[in-house]
Order: C-alpha cells, then sequence, then structure tokens
C-alpha cells in the first residue's frame, strides 16, 4: 500500500490496481496480539484503510479476495483468482508484495482446530473468540517477538499459559545477559516458560489438545499458537522466473528483480544488512513501508528514484512492564560474519536518581575493537528504552563510532534524562576502552577469572552480604586508597579482577589498582550483569551471607 | 566536579582541590523547582554528592565555602576567603568553572525580602518554607524554562501564580506556534500568563509586596521569583587577565583560556554554536559537564585529548501534562546568523493511532532550502516528545540531511511509534519540499494569501464547520478528483492554496491541484499550525457554523 500511495501522489494518470489475497488490506498487523488481548477492543481500530477509503482519497482500485495464481513475465500479465472466477490482468509495472506466512513445522497432530497462527485479522479474531468461549489453558509455541506478545495478551485474558522454545531462551535475537531479565518478567506475569525444548506432537482430545514435549512435559491446552517464524510466500512468482533465494526474492537497490518490469518489496525479499553485509529477509514493517515508498519513486521517475537503505534492523516489544528493544547487529550475526567485537554492559537510570521514578536501563552495545564503530545495541528496562535505542539507531545509521556518543546534546530535565545519559555515558565507557583507560573482564569469563585471578569486590558491604563471588577480596572502594597493599598481597602476582554492583565504582577502583602497578580489568556490567549471565545457576554460584541478609 | 573527578580517575598522584563558595557541591541544580513544587520531597536528595563521598571515592579535596578572591596568574596564586580567613593556594593548573548569577534587574523594590532566586539550595529550602508557611500568592518574573518551572510547582503547591513576560510569549526559544500550545496549558494549570509586559516596580507592603506593571496592572505576592536570565559570574577572573567578551570568558577548543596554565568551563565560558556558528554562552548541564571532563583529559594527558565538541544546544521541560523540546538553532538564531531556512510542520502521532492513548507531537522542523541539512527542531506534546527531539539532535549532530530521516530505523511496535515514525514522515515531507513535488504556504502568510490566492479547504465537513479561513472553497480531498473543474472555475486564474487539519490531505490535493495545471501550494501544519499561529486571534480570524458545532 506505501507504494501504491506514493505512486498514486506522484501521477494522477497512472491506473493503479492493488491484489490482495486475504479479506483486508492495511491492516494492523502489529496489533493484533494487543486485539487478543484486550487492550484494543474494536476490531474495525485494526482495518487502517478500506478498499473504499483508499480509492476515495486516492483512487486506488484495491481488490480483496484476489489472489494471484500465476505471472507470465514476457506478456506482462498477471492470472487472478477471486469469488468472481479466474482473469487476466495486463501490467506496466508489476510490484510483488506477498508477505510471508506462518510457518507451521510439520509435527504430528499439528493440524488440530485448536492450532492457530497469528499474522491475519482473522486469526486474531479466531483467537478473540476462543478467549471469550471460555478458553482456560494455551500453549505458545515459539517464544520469539509475537509468541511473546501472544503470550501476555492470553494471560492479560486470564488463561494459564505456557510458552515453549527451543532455544535456550525467549526473544532469540536478544542476547542471553539481557534475555534472562525477560525471562524473569514472564514469570512475573504468571507464565509457564519452557526453553530448550521442542514440541514434539500434539494429541487431540475431545475436551482440550495436548502439546507433548521433547522432555516428556505433557502440556494441556484449549488453544494452540504457533508462532515459530515466517518464511516468504514466493511459490508462483520463483515459477515466473523470479530468482529467489532459500525462498526470498532476490532485488537490486532500487528494488528490482531479475525480470524485466517487477518489482518485489518486504518480507518476501532479501535485504542486504547495514551492519554484517549479511544478506537475509528482514520481517520489519519500517524498512518494508520504506520500500515500497522508494520502489514507486523508481518505476514513476527513475532518473531521481533514491536507492533502498540497507536496513539497520531495530525492533522492540512490550514485556509485562518491561520493553525490550534492539539495533544493529547481535554477538551471534557478528559472529557469524566474522566480525570482532567488544561488549560494554551499562545500568543507567532513565532519568535524574533524585527525581522520583527512576529506574534503570540494562543496556549492551557492541563496537568494533579497533575503530570503535557502533555494531550493535540492545537494551531492557521499564522507562526510556525506545528512546536510547532510537538515538543508537540513528548513531548506527550515521556510521559513528562509540566515542561519538559522548557529544551528543540530548534533552536534559530531571524527569526526562540525565545530564550524563545512558547514551552518553557508553561513549565514555567506550572511549576509555578504546584508548586503554579501561579495561574490561566478562561474566562469561568467571569460571577462567576463578583460577587464574583475584577478584576484588568494592562494594559497600551490605550489598556484599547479598551474594558475591567466592573467594573475592572485599574492600569497599571508599577504603581502597587506603588498603592497596592487602590486594598486592592477596593477588600475590595473580592478575587483579575488579567487580562492583554496575561496574561504575569498579571502573574507578580499576584505575586505583592499575596506578599501583598490578594487572587489572573492571567487570563489565558488575553483578547485575553476573547474576543475568549466570541466569538460573546465580544462586549456586554466588555465596551469600544468610545471617546478615535480613538486616 | 566533571572535570575533578576525570582528572582523579587518569591520576591518583594529583593533588586536586575544588573550591566552592556556596555551601554545597555537586548539588542537583535542575531539580530544584520540583523540591519546591514538592515532588522530590527530601532536601537531602538535592545533593548529589558531598565532599566526604568525594573524599572517600576520588581522594578529591572538595572546601565549600571558599571564595576564590583573587587569582594571581604569574606567580600561579589563587587567594581564598573562607571563614577560616584568608589564605593562597598555588596551582600548576587552575580550572575557572564559576558558572552563572541569576541576574537581578535593577527595578525600584527588587531588594524586597519577598524576592528570591532559584539557583541554589538555599533558594531552593527558601522558596519551600514560604510555600508551607502559608504563602497564598506568587509573582514570577520570566517565562523562561526555569521560571515556567518554578511557577508550576508553586501553583502545584496551590498558591495563585502569575508569570510574567517581556516576550510576546513563554518560552522565548521556543517558536511562536509552538508557544501557544504552552500558554495554553499554563492557562489549564490556573497559572495566570502575562506576555509582552514588564514589571517595572515593586512596593513593599507589611502583608505582601506589590508587583507593579507597565500596563498599570499591580499583582500581590508573597512571594516573587526572580528568573530573567543569568549572567557570567567573571568579573575576578577578568580582572586577572582572563579575556571575555560581554562577560564570558573566551577559551579554545580544549577549554583553554588566553591566560597559560588556565583553562575554563561551564556556563560562564563561551561556545560556538554547532549549527549558526554564533559565539555565545550556553547554560546546559550536558555541554558544561562534557568540557570538564574534556580539559581534565587536557591537562592530565594533553597529547591525546580530543577537542570540545561545539554545542547543538538541546533543551527540554515540562509544563503540565506536556514536554516542549528544542535542538539545534530556532528561527530568530537563524536570521540573526543570516542562514535561511525553510520550515516544517507536523502533527504525528507518538505511536499507532488504533492503539489506545494516541496523542499528537506538535513538530517543528527548520531545514536548509538547498541541501536539506537539518538546522533546528522543537517538538510539544503529551508524550514522545523527547524521543524525536533526541533523535534530531543527534542527526543534527551527524550532520544529516532531512532526506536521510525517511533511512531511520526507528523501533516500531504499536505502544512506541508507528510504522513511518513521526521523524520518518519528516524526512519525506522535508524530501518532497527539496525535489518540488511538495509545495507549502504558511501561516503567517495568511493576509497575504487571502489577497492573491483562493483557499481550498479539503477536511470533511463536521471539521470544516468548527472553524475555517474566510471565503474558502470546501470540497473534501475524497471528493476533489470529482470536482476539480469547481476549483478552476473558482482560482479563476489565482494560486490555489490547500488547507486541511495537520498538512497531510492536502499535501495529497496539492498533487491533485497541481497535475491538473493549476499554481498549488499546500498549508504547512494545517488548521493546527494555523490556529497556534494566530493564538488569540483564532476566533476573530476563523468562520465558525455554529449552528452545526454542536452536533
Amino acid at each position: 500500500m506505501s507504494c501504491a500511495a506514493r505512486a498514486r501522489r506522484l501521477d494522477e494518470s497512472a491506473e493503479i490496481i492493488v491484489l490482495e489475497r486475504g479479506a483486508h488490506v492495511s491492516f494492523a498487523n502489529c496489533g493484533l496480539p494487543y486485539f487478543v488481548g484486550g487492550e484494543i477492543t474494536d476490531p474495525r481500530a485494526l482495518l487502517v484503510q478500506t478498499p473504499a477509503s483508499l480509492r476515495a482519497a486516492l483512487a486506488l482500485d484495491v481488490r480483496p479476495g484476489n489472489e494471484v495464481i500465476s505471472v507470465d513475465a514476457d506478456a506482462h500479465t498477471v492470472t487472478v483468482r477471486s469469488a468472481d472466477g479466474v482473469e487476466q490482468i495486463a501490467y506496466d509495472a508489476l510490484v510483488l508484495s506477498p508477505g510471508a506466512s506462518a510457518f507451521v513445522p510439520p509435527i504430528p497432530g499439528v493440524d488440530s482446530p485448536r492450532v492457530r497462527t497469528l499474522r491475519t485479522v482473522e486469526d486474531a479474531l479466531a483467537l478473540r473468540v476462543k478467549v471469550t468461549a471460555g478458553a482456560r489453558r494455551a500453549v505458545v509455541l515459539g517464544a520469539g517477538f509475537i509468541g511473546i506478545e501472544a503470550a501476555e495478551a492470553l494471560a492479560a485474558q486470564g488463561l494459564d499459559v505456557s510458552v515453549v522454545e527451543l532455544a535456550p531462551q525467549p526473544l532469540p535475537p536478544v542476547e542471553p545477559e539481557l534475555a534472562w531479565l525477560v525471562s524473569e518478567e514472564l514469570r512475573a506475569l504468571g507464565i509457564d516458560l519452557r526453553v530448550g525444548v521442542a514440541a514434539t506432537s500434539i494429541h487431540h482430545g475431545p475436551d482440550a489438545d495436548t502439546v507433548v514435549l521433547a522432555d516428556g512435559t505433557e502440556l494441556r491446552a484449549d488453544l494452540i499458537v504457533m508462532s515459530v517464524g515466517v518464511r516468504p510466500d514466493t511459490k508462483i512468482f520463483e515459477e515466473a522466473g523470479v530468482a529467489c533465494e532459500r525462498g526470498a526474492m532476490i532485488v537490486d537497490t532500487h528494488g528490482r528483480t531479475n525480470v524485466p518490469d517487477v518489482w518485489a518489496v518486504g518480507d518476501a525479499t532479501l535485504s542486504i544488512d547495514a551492519v554484517t553485509g549479511t544478506r537475509r529477509p528482514v520481517a520489519l514493517a519500517g524498512p518494508a513501508n520504506r520500500a515500497g515508498r522508494l520502489v514507486a519513486d523508481d518505476i514513476i521517475r527513475p532518473e531521481t528514484a533514491r536507492e533502498i537503505p540497507q536496513p539497520v534492523g531495530t525492533a522492540i516489544v512490550r514485556v509485562g512492564s518491561l520493553t525490550a528493544a534492539l539495533t544493529g547487529a547481535n554477538r551471534m550475526a557478528l559472529d557469524g560474519a566474522g566480525i570482532g567485537c567488544r561488549t560494554l554492559h551499562l545500568h543507567a537510570n532513565q532519568h535524574a536518581g533524585y527525581f522520583p521514578g527512576a529506574s534503570q536501563i540494562h543496556l549492551v552495545v557492541h563496537i568494533d575493537p579497533g575503530t570503535g564503530r557502533l555494531l550493535g545495541a540492545q537494551a531492557v528496562g521499564t522507562e526510556g528504552v525506545d528512546k536510547r535505542i532510537d538515538v543508537l539507531a540513528t548513531a548506527i545509521r550515521a556510521g559513528m563510532s562509540v566515542d561519538e556518543l559522548i557529544d551528543l546534546d540530548l534533552a536534559y530535565s530531571p524527569p526526562y534524562g540525565q545530564a550524563k545519559d545512558a547514551v552518553n555515558l557508553t561513549g565514555m565507557v567506550g572511549e576509555n576502552v578504546l584508548n586503554g583507560t579501561l579495561k574490561l573482564w566478562y561474566a562469561e569469563d568467571l569460571d577462567d577469572v576463578l583460577d587464574d585471578a583475584l577478584i576484588l569486590d568494592v562494594r559497600r558491604h551490605d550489598e556484599w552480604v547479598t551474594g558475591h563471588v567466592p573467594g573475592a577480596l572485599h574492600i569497599p572502594h571508599t577504603e581502597l586508597r587506603g588498603r592497596i597493599d592487602e590486594v598486592r598481597e592477596q593477588a600475590a602476582g595473580r592478575p587483579v579482577r575488579v567487580m562492583c554492583a554496575s561496574g561504575v565504582r569498579s571502573a574507578i577502583a580499576h584505575r586505583v589498582v592499575t596506578q599501583a602497578g598490578m594487572d587489572s580489568a573492571s567487570l563489565s556490567g558488575g553483578i547485575l550483569t553476573l547474576r543475568a549471565t549466570l541466569g538460573g545457576r546465580a544462586s549456586d554460584v554466588l555465596d551469600t551471607e544468610s545471617v546478615l541478609q535480613g538486616a
């Protein structure tokens, strides 16, 4: 629709036909879970435009219920099937925007009528009917963005919800040390989260189905939401000669396929990732809308049409009281592309600490270890996450290096930020890492560090007793200068690995220890990141002084 | 304190003395109004650090109550007066960070004990005492950021508050078409806003003072807050030979003054504006903190110290349920620097319109008419203003042109944004303006347009009747293609100036009229911006069909 609307604005004389297989055009895909969950109450709100409104405003000929069943690229025709029969339509320019369909894995019993996907208005209406008809237990297969939104929506409607995910965590693109916060939030919402396990079959029962997992668990379900991923819906276009790679259409920088006068946009096309250079489909609304608009430019006035930019890949999801968001590449994408990175962890308040309601944004930022170029960023928190990720997405698009974040003049007043915003602080930490002022160690290396180094914990006593690494030396950072000889003695030539709660005090202490001539490093993200990295193991690994804990 | 703390982190061996005239260091300046207003309840929350905490953490020798009374640059000494007497302290490096003092204009009676400024913890405590002691009526002189925050704080405590501002609007740096929204919000908060008028004298009474305005108005006041601006506090440093311009210290890109081994930072220094190149003091926390940090680098390791970046000048204020924020240059700064600009007005939802709680962000963006470079942006709204201004501040810092905003991958999910975010939409409008697809006309030119052109209003009938420009032709945009001959007839060779509510439908209509061969333009920001530009005159200028208005 972005393409059709733009084409009309550029050219009043064009005949523009939009063919849609489904019953609706321009509907609010991303709003469907919120309709299921009852936050959006009127289903008409999901229909952003209708064929009538599009005809009136833009003189578009929009035809829902019209499925393209073949393309004859030589004859420049498409064959369309509708309730009225089959017809052929000639085109000068053809734009393919078939999108992706929910992938339904071939497990036994998946054909149960209790299984639904959540991609269309019809899906949402059907789930809503089941919910209002008294469904009690739901199983969501897949803990990606849509799976999580569906699970929360169903839990909000009072259902007992289990979420089953093959990966070892929810939201697989999110780094594990942030995903743990999402896991905890899901549990706080009363959702039964089961990760690292596959669903192997679905047994149909008279009153309910049973989902059987690989570990033998059986989960009863009145309804099952299938959200394990999507597949580009390109079969007939590939048959018509459009070059594809693993089912996704290959396009050039103007959205042109290999077939003359045929363009393609959206979830069914390949994009080149702006950070990694990897070629993959990107199922995001923003890039799809943008590509549609630019394809219209290329059709109507090719001489001035801009190229479609490579997507940075920014995404966001609300989970209970949390927001999780990411932009650019994650560790796995960087590893896959053979790009090295350093990672920064911060836990910075969203606004001035002295202003009521301050809360932490947990931030992970990947940078190029040589140049400091920003490669990716992720954040989880209750407030202000979207703002920081949007600023970082803008910085990544601009090709900024991490130290340039120091220089961003972000809006500050106590209700909105800090004089040194989380993004500025990221820049400062990054600059210190790049020029060697700060050396970091990482929670994932804890076992090696325990073997080879002295861990120096510089938190206050009341923090130390709530959980600390076994064998660590405890000296509050305010006493460190006076007790530096104790550190030297206990280290006995070993490296010193400093830690605190979030990494701020340990960075100061690291400078003290370094300048006292010892090999030192500061734990990236402090025990907050260490706990999240350990996840469920934290209580086993960390010592507590329980006698003092209640104090 | 940023400078001192950074210096310590870089060098354990340095002797670092911090001299402060007042009773507190590192206090929460920006939090003071919120303490007066009762949102921050504990005055200790305003003291971010204390001399004791700074000694413990950073081995800093912080001396409040120590006023520098002279500098001998040749001898490398400062003379300091404290309760203990007068002493001389030698320095290797001297950093001047005196800040700015509240300016108190020389009007008769300004020496009343009922007059306070709001710059220090003592000021805030004194105002709080007056409030809790039962003050009933307050007059705030000056409607800048601090004046507005003070007025709202006092109103929140139940006082009757008048605000007096010499400029014709509150928040003088904000463009008038946005400032009007702030005026309306202040009135909704019950604040008596008086703009375009000076206070000429203050009469002391036994029970209350009376503030007399230039128009003869007399305002009784139990307390008077003076917030008409600040002045750099540099007298003794200028006497010591530090070169100044209108009282502000001149520094190079490393913060060095003309005097050897003397640096200066903060509100009392001149900066070069990143957009206009103008030299002026910038009284903002972010740039001051950053400069302090970079001066420490230049003192301790000058060979690798980065230059202090030119400030973009981003600011934000909460006003009732609204947020007003700005970044980069405003019209007046651009005019003053002789920089031409085009202005874009948008009223875009902060998140998906179908998601509950959608509200508009009113956005004004200035661009270079030739290159499209972003020059400045301002926004007012109830939600999401800070995010958009921070993204635009980042884009300005990166030197982006407006069309590059289209390509920003901002985080989208219904609770957080739109697939085409307000920032992306700004890019689309800007690109259309740059390449001639869209031609704009402006509310400020209404009188000329009324004389020379046909105004075509393409809103729905129910919108039209609530207020329209006299003599306008009304054709809803959905009927325009069928009634284009009416437009041609009524225009009778005159240009057609299209308008709608916000500028979206009129942009589509503009394309229809243009392609029908007429001279056409679309009203930037629609009647929303027109009404805000007219301000109090709107009801006089616009026609309403009152018989239908209640329908």
